[in-house]
């Protein structure tokens, strides 16, 4: 039996706050059900961020409230705050995923707080879980943004991601995710900071998070499944983008992931081809956004069959 | 010290071969010093084809004639028969590639005969090579076409590869290149594949060509990489592409292979800032042609500096 390899589509999170044609609620729900009836296995659907820092997500509780509804795959929303997690709890979510940054400097730009002040936090959100009785009804997820180089600060510290990786662990985190938000991450850095955590997390599950912004992103992910990772972030057409680099693109694309997975002969449950069609939906939805992906635009390979 | 990876450009072979704007010698003697200055191991500068095949390469012998005085970096030729092989030898070429197909249907497509023929044309070469007493002087690699797939024929078998592997080097073959003519390998296959290989060959170097079409290339590269290849071939811009596979992509990029390479701390000699500043130069020779590569696109890191 094929190995399970979990994608999580984030194309609804990280994809959209750059985008700035603000998709209506009804669209963003469309796209969950679609990347449900794909087979995704998780959906990021929103992000509980102040409106005003991200028009995108205004609707982030209708979102998390439609999405109530959706059956077939673990819907999440993405944190910032005490606060955000609260809404994302009352929400009725069963997965919420927290971040804090690795570069200080980052930290200060993207969270407004250092980067202890921002574990200090999720201390906070645990506690807050705990209280509302929701620790064995929702899962806490924490990703460690600019895990691998920052375009602020540049180098960031190895050992200093892994000390992160050990006191969310120890925080009760129940996955632990190291991003590569700009792209920065290649894969010798990939596999050695992959191996040290899962060095220090023991059993609890590690993610990866990759952005394609120099073209590593693939390459990426298959150095992080060298290292034992089996959940990856992926965005559907590579959406996103980062403001700080221009021409960058966004999340490795969700469609040439899924298929170098099959490739591989790992089971991921994704049907590549009803997740050509959703790509094509919302293209059209989105004129302006520039796609990617190599499988659109070259299809299968003669007799491609996925691994069961 | 760093570890040496040799990166070989193919765009004035692979590259070019399909592009329907026919540079003039000097543009291709240019671009051939011009990846020398810039530090690439091994340039492919042409192909002994007939003229009526591909007319791209009707001054095969002028270019060969012109980079004789071409110093600093090997200088190779791609032959696909024993004529064609007499003319690199003639030309005084110190390194020739040849290629045989592990497919059966594109060896008949490409070479117009089966790959037992063409495995016994390699015979002839070799033994070619020894009458001229050039065995000393003229290193001779030999490349498996398809050796991850077929768009003519879908699968091929990789235990028909590893036994033409076995074949090219009890033949005499100096370097063995596994080549995913179409794109349609995978870092699972490709990494098995070699290591099968590297069981074969003792020392004897191998060598991956990867095409992008897939988008899976640099995984590909990082799954060679752990299998112990150190030998690569790249096309400047990633230019090239498969007339059977619309919208594809040609070879693996040289400029963000380049960048993968140096960023895990390999030494290729090779100096990027030069490198893109070739690639923006041969772009405005080939206005008409899609060049690929993110590095081009977003530029190094913050901080960025390679391996010595």
């Amino acid at each position: 039996m094929a190995e399970q390899v979990l994608l999580r589509e984030v194309g609804l999170r990280d994809g959209l706050q750059l985008v700035s044609t603000v998709l209506d609620t009804e669209k963003k729900l469309d796209w969950c059900r679609g990347a449900v009836a794909a087979g995704l296995a998780e959906i990021e659907a929103t992000s509980f961020v102040p409106a005003h820092v991200i028009p995108q997500f205004a609707d982030a509780d209708a979102v998390a409230a439609g999405i109530a509804g959706i059956r077939g795959a673990q819907v999440s929303a993405l944190v910032v705050n005490l606060k955000g997690a609260r809404r994302a709890f009352a929400a009725g979510l069963t997965k919420v995923n927290y971040v804090v940054s690795a570069s200080e400097a980052h930290s200060l730009a993207n969270a407004r707080r250092s980067t202890d002040a921002a574990l200090d936090e999720f201390d906070l959100i645990v506690a807050e879980r705990a209280a509302q009785g929701l620790s064995d009804r929702v899962a806490l997820g924490c990703g460690v943004a600019t895990s691998f180089g920052c375009t602020l600060q540049g180098e960031v510290a190895e050992a200093r991601v892994l000390a992160i990786v050990g006191r969310l662990a120890r925080a009760g985190a129940d996955e632990i995710m190291l991003a590569d938000t700009v792209g920065y991450g290649d894969p010798a850095r990939v596999r050695r900071l992959f191996e040290g955590a899962a060095g220090i997390v023991g059993s609890l599950p590690l993610a990866a998070h990759f952005h394609d912004t120099r073209g590593l992103g693939l390459a990426n992910v298959g150095a992080a499944l060298s290292a034992g990772v089996r959940r990856f972030d992926a965005s559907l057409g590579g959406l996103g983008g980062c403001p700080f680099a221009p021409g960058a693109t966004g999340n490795i694309n969700t469609e040439d992931c899924a298929f170098m997975l099959a490739a591989m002969g790992f089971a991921t449950g994704i049907d590549l081809a009803a997740l050509l069609r959703l790509r094509e939906r919302i293209e059209t939805w989105l004129p302006e956004e520039r796609f990617t992906g190599a499988l659109a635009r070259a299809g299968l390979p003669k007799g491609f069959s996925p691994a069961a």
